[in-house]
């Protein structure tokens, strides 16, 4: 948690403010979002990034629909089937080429409407930045927000590392999603500085008439929300997002460039926001892993994810990258 | 339907006895299958295909489950998404070849066991005829079962076309199921002569224990059950299944026969059961359908799927080739 | 099952038809509902009366809903929580006097509106026959409409004995469904004659556009649909239906009748239907039992529940209540 | 939230630590529950009160099961349907009196029990403090917990204001829980002090086998959970809980003794913890809101809700009196 955004939770503490949201933090927080991605927009706090994806998704679905997502995507391998279990949905696991999906990937997806023994394709989702550190430029982003449109289907943004993205892209929140057509947006804080907190937002608010009821009934509805409020509020405040996510980037791409050095090390991914994914000698793994906590991301390929994030410091790359060398050097 | 279920189902509508199954039709029935089987194998009687299968699964599985099928398989593809509604859990289809899944196609999927991130895996369902008519041989179903179990995960069969397989096979119905180490199998009677009703039967009774609610929360336990055992008992008796998948199997050889001759027309899958898939000029599939009823099975690739039953006639399978040959013969 | 039913099936047996409703003779029987209902009503087949109320709750709520309804209803006691299984809904059940509610009885649930705390009202739900064989009048059925729509609510009405208050009331169906504001009515054949079936009526088109799919997903779509039509053509014509649920109510009063003269049976619910209520001394249960089977209601009242049918003979009514005599005369 | 919960907060925010509760702050925070509570203890954190019940009933319910409750009770009332949708399960509410159950209140509840048409009672679940800010005793536990086991089912207590209970009873948690027969506890923390966070305890291992499956899939399981954990050692140290609880208490304790010398307000409920019921002349409610939040309990009844908390001052006792003073001087 950056400290700055300590800072904040501690000031809001001060006093007593109504609970679940209708307090001035929450409000002000809300109006920033509405500020930076219009007034139409309908924001709503949760807690964490599944229940932010839940919530966008059981918002836009019935049980009877399906949903088309990456095969690497958070909401097929990482959430314990929460999307199934609270939308009763299908999920369409599409092959992705380095985290992205494209329409032609989806194309053979997009059959049985209205063929009742099919379940409907309702939504595209996708992650930005991509769970393999990549990130979708805004026109790969408008190809599939068409697709969907045409097929009267939704486009949802998983923004789990957004703000990673805005700086690799070098644009404003809004340019490379509602402006690309992106329509359900689950926007995160946690993973870049925040304590908790995670908004979903809306740019059709006919979408959102409902969703405060499934906030609450998934256990996303926060009491004392005026400590999420707080933490966004800190967030924007000075864009501290802006600082902490090119941090983050600027260290990933430090790292890659001391990799790149060591020839027994081969870089899987375009390290395009604060991922870095790499095939490694096996046998560096787990005493690395001592030192260093990372997740092998294909055991059989034995290939890592290393994420660097706000906090990360030059001094901890190094350490690392020696650290590196040294278990290569023992190996050998 | 057969004309012999229909005279069981007069002959079970005479006198009162119990709802529910409990019922001397449905006893008997019971009776049948154990012997069929083995004595510990649990038995229940459903109205349709996918209620088959989703009590199959759901006897077997919590939401945080996942569970392996073919991409062509009918609960990935044609139960509008029942097994995600009422199972919660997350289906993870696996390219298929020629309807069939195997180990190699699987091993990538049986990852994330114990990382409660993951949805674990649990079964492996696998189609008996196969949606594309194709036939899992003794080996490929052992090959999976043993998968499974080292995993502890188990097998389902969907055998809506069990006795179709059963035929091609030439073995008797335990053989490729339970003795290759199926653990529950979907047991189809509607698509061979029967009026409805189909079978749910697990060969570990341990794992049934609560099945009898899950039947009845699902919507799938009928009140007059004797007009399901009934049939079931006209349907073993005197082999009557063997004589109407035979029958349906040999016509699908047939129309196979005379397609081969059309050179405009190129059968895609191997004729093991009772259908038959081909591709044909598109111009014919829409005057072929005004007069005999078949899907489309591939739209782009003009691929249709022509199936084979108890009562198709050979006279229907010589009408049905000429009116081929006439309506390519005019486009020409 | 009637023999006139019976012989309608036969007779729809013949000749090959497509699947899934898309045959004559579903397509007659919806066309007799719309005659009888209005033409705007759309009708769906499904398998038995637990699917008929799943389907009529899914297709108007939300899992955020809850639905009114008597403590002694189906929905509430005999459906294993199919309806909270499958809609997510809560299910609010008040305490009925004679198996009724009114709007009194209600009042303290219609709260909580907008507040997103709270599961928001959305259906009203009764039985007619109620589960305690009395029958709603219409200005009964009126003042509940009329809260429900005030309310913004609807009004849903488990018909499975249907037939039996139509000859109660000597009313068309109509007169005291969608004429006194019901919204969706599960109408039942199974407990008057029919095999299995049935149907599930939206007076508001609206309401039912996705409803299909619904069906679907819920297992209750039936391949072999025209069964279930053919049926409930045989049940409509020369109103068979009639025949059989005047039977029916008239052996429920000749019962009534003879059970009075018994002084040791307390009758406590008035028969208007087919159905009788007797408080019977706890000994003469289970002898009964042995040679006819009925329900114990209330075990610790020593209450229990004998249904007449559309095949109950006077014959039968007679040997009954001799048995009664004779048991009651061998107990003292 | 305390300032020695934030302290212990920013404590916690010093260097890395792994995710998801492998740090050792969470490591910590479960060592005092099993301290508090016995070795066997299993502890899982959560984000909020809803999350916890809806952890604790999903462990351990099928969705063929039924939840008996009070008709009060959070999860009938304040969830917005959160249990039904997250498990399936029935909630049978009972009518409480002073916000209690009782096993006569329960008994009619306890049938059906094998009877696969009816949802099988599974669980009891009372509230600590009650809604109605009463408090069960020991004894009164005991006998639920009896009536529970003895029908094979278990004892869940929501323990959202449990602290405040304990202070009330003078007893250590596990005498009123554990040691009363309690099986699965939701221990709250949010609404005593706490920033955020809650635990659900099983006190029988083998019952929370698969919870770890189940907190992920309902989206309660947090990434940076060492700030639950940091909070709940400062929890427990001093007996933080302790001084705040009791603090609140003391406070509900004056303004009951304050309230009781307005003839107008009559107070509904025994004040044993943190709660004040009382009708009050309904003029005088907005007004009073306008300064103070609370919520209006009862519409009808014009009969309000008074909470206390741990940061409730004397002087804030005085001022809400004195204003109530005014209010009804003004009105008469």
């Amino acid at each position: 948690m950056h400290p700055a955004i300590f800072k904040a939770m501690e000031t809001a503490n001060k006093g007593h403010v109504v609970g679940y949201g209708d307090d001035p933090y929450t409000e002000k927080a809300i109006a920033i979002f509405k500020k930076e991605f219009g007034e139409k927009t309908e924001v709503f706090f949760v807690f964490n990034g599944t229940g932010a994806n839940v919530l966008s998704l059981s918002t836009v679905t019935q049980s009877w629909h399906s949903v088309i997502c990456a095969d690497t995507s958070h909401i097929e391998e990482d959430e314990c089937g929460a999307p199934e279990k609270f939308t009763g949905c299908k999920l369409l696991p599409v092959q992705s080429v380095n985290g992205k999906i494209t329409p032609d990937a989806i194309k053979h997806h997009l059959k049985g409407f209205d063929f009742e023994h099919h379940s409907q394709p309702a939504v595209i989702s996708i992650s930005q930045v991509t769970e393999l550190g990549t990130v979708y430029t805004p026109n790969e982003i408008k190809a599939l927000a068409n697709l969907a449109h045409k097929n009267n289907m939704l486009l949802h943004m998983d923004g789990a590392r957004i703000a990673n993205a805005a700086i690799a892209l070098n644009m404003s929140f809004k340019t490379f999603t509602k402006d690309c057509g992106v329509d359900i947006l689950s926007f995160g804080g946690t993973k870049n500085g925040m304590m908790m907190g995670e908004s979903v937002l809306f740019f059709n608010p006919e979408l959102a008439k409902n969703t405060k009821y499934i906030r609450k009934q998934s256990m996303q509805l926060y009491s004392k929300m005026r400590f999420v409020g707080a933490q966004f509020l800190a967030y924007f405040e000075n864009e501290l997002w802006n600082d902490t996510a090119a941090h983050a980037n600027r260290m990933a791409k430090l790292l890659e460039t001391e990799i790149k050095k060591i020839p027994e090390i081969k870089i899987t991914q375009n390290v395009e926001a604060n991922g870095i994914f790499a095939v490694v000698p096996r046998e560096i793994i787990e005493p690395l892993q001592k030192k260093f906590f990372f997740y092998v991301w294909d055991e059989m390929a034995s290939e890592v994810r290393w994420m660097t994030s706000f906090d990360t410091t030059e001094q901890e790359i190094i350490e690392f990258v020696d650290l590196i060398k040294k278990l290569l050097s023992t190996k050998n």
